[in-house]
């Protein structure tokens, strides 16, 4: 599997991914403006992955803190979590990262100021394995939808390069290999970034899994051929109702599927289910610049002065959604709003 | 209007579409064999565009036949003929404009091989204009189902530079407009060619339509949205039952459409309906090379050796067409077989 992001002898080493897939580029951070410069400049992409970033980059900059108490300590540390959350602004994940070891600190006033910089280390550390832990689960969950044979589709990237480590929508590709499922993959080329064709085929061929890519336009007559078995995609956000935000394009690949009787599957770590937000109409859906559609690599491809509209994401309604794969199990779209109440038998409502 | 193909100073001039819209660079073609490859690498593309360059292909050639007779000169003319058959497999024009010189040759044995070769430089031209009438007519009918501040979704290029003028899904845009509608297009870039971003754009741009480039992944959500109130395309072949071969990623146009209740709509000329065919499931699909995905203009954009499938074209069953738009009407798909039956009254069959 391919390392996104570790800790390793006093630094951080980080895979370039924005030169992927024709350059493997590890990246040594050797202070924390270099983490945030990653960061920034796409080095490193993907929810999971920018909050564990985040978390190292705290830890590296805190190193380098001379300090005389904890107070002088943590006015320093101030500053690199800003430089950190100055970054992505929108990126959840750094938030929460952040909060995460601030709440940490708080509880750590009595250690010295060399013990505080070794757990903040532990702390980064644990961040990243806890994050290939809940993908490991989602991928137990989500294999037992996968049987030996099946060919998979999925759009964007939700693999191990946007995460610690195996991905949320590979992850049940990765786990139903190691159980020694003979699966492939067809992977959406997404444009307009290209995310499939130049992060998700890559990594599953390093990954040993055979892949497939395609247009966007050609999944529709796949399934017409009666060659995909099953849709995995990942998600930016969801919400409480099941609605699902994802890299555009994801919805017409759900009416796809329904059209074809095709399951279509959402890996959703509890980390991206908006509990608190009642349906996908009141997500926010960003624009991002015409040039993403009217020049590729810098190559124009579309006449001078042309209207664009490049949406970011779309929505696709609970009802086109089999189950989502959470760190829990699998549920059906009604279910979502329950996963977290203490009052509801979890084992209830699993689906396998 | 742009002109895509004509014949002038016995040679034939050919757009080479392929550099579009960066470039317009016309092509002198001074044999048959410069014909068959500006087919062949698509500097001329587009169903009634392929016929009308594989007469012109044939009239050019035939000019350099040295025969006796004319036994002699057919034999030869065959091998040409064969040759621009040999270019494109998919294209049922190519088959209708050597079917239909056949014909002609046929009645005329008795004339001298001169005049011959004089007949069939006429005979290409009269299929070019005779096209831009087709054309017309296709859109005088095809405009009764547009109305004033519609947007029109259109995939890949069924345009001008895909006929001898007007287009083919192009020309109810064009005559809604003469016909004082406001109209506006959406245009998907329809990858892997990108002929909706290069060329629809541009040739609306130039008749001052507007038009909006989106990404393929982005249709589904704008029809979600309520933005699109019908949509348009062409084919390359339709059968006898009303299947539709088109461009790859066209079927998932038809099948959003469906999801959404937006009218789907076929513009057909007569030549591109085989008769002969019962089916779309017998189409033969052209496989291209799978460097039109994995390279843009060169740019590699996809890990090295990863396979692809690039089916260039998909079948969208008769079932999900509201109305073909042909020079004789607009049809239902179940009435198809029926318009050119001389016992059939086409006035009853024609819908509006």
């Amino acid at each position: 599997m391919v390392s996104t992001i570790e800790w390793r002898d006093s630094k951080v080493l980080m895979l370039d991914q924005s030169r992927l897939p024709l350059e493997v580029r590890y990246v040594e951070c050797t202070d924390y403006q270099m983490v945030a410069e990653g960061i920034k400049k796409l080095w490193i992409r993907g929810a999971p992955a920018i909050g564990i970033a985040a978390a190292m980059g705290i830890a590296l900059g805190a190193q380098d803190i001379k300090a005389g108490s904890y107070d002088d300590f943590i006015e320093r540390l101030e500053l690199i979590m800003q430089t950190m959350l100055d970054t992505r602004p929108t990126a959840v994940n750094i938030k929460w990262a952040v909060g995460r070891i601030k709440k940490l600190l708080s509880e750590k006033r009595d250690e010295s100021i060399d013990n505080i910089k070794k757990i903040l280390i532990d702390e980064a550390k644990k961040i990243l394995e806890e994050d290939i832990e809940i993908n490991k689960a989602i991928g137990k969950w989500g294999a037992e939808f996968i049987k030996d044979g099946d060919t998979i589709l999925t759009h964007c990237n939700a693999g191990s390069l946007a995460t610690g480590g195996y991905g949320t929508a590979t992850a049940p590709m990765l786990i139903a290999k190691e159980q020694g499922k003979r699966i492939q993959v067809i992977a959406d080329e997404t444009r307009p970034v290209l995310q499939g064709a130049r992060l998700t085929a890559w990594e599953l061929m390093q990954a040993g899994i055979p892949v497939t890519l395609i247009t966007d336009n050609t999944a529709g007559a796949l399934m017409k051929k009666g060659m995909i078995d099953l849709a995995i995609v990942g998600t930016d956000r969801t919400t409480r109702n099941g609605d699902v935000a994802n890299k555009i394009g994801t919805y017409t690949v759900a009416v796809l599927c329904k059209e074809h009787n095709i399951p279509f599957y959402v890996a959703a770590p509890l980390s991206s289910i908006d509990f608190s937000m009642s349906s996908g109409d009141l997500i926010p859906i960003e624009e991002r610049p015409p040039e993403e559609v009217t020049t590729i690599w810098g190559h124009r491809i579309a006449p001078d002065g042309v209207c664009v509209i490049n949406m970011a994401f779309d929505v696709t309604p609970a009802r086109y959604v089999t189950a989502f794969f959470t760190e829990k199990g699998a549920f059906r779209p009604k279910d979502i709003k329950k996963i977290m109440r203490e009052d509801v038998d979890i084992e209830s409502i699993r689906i396998r």
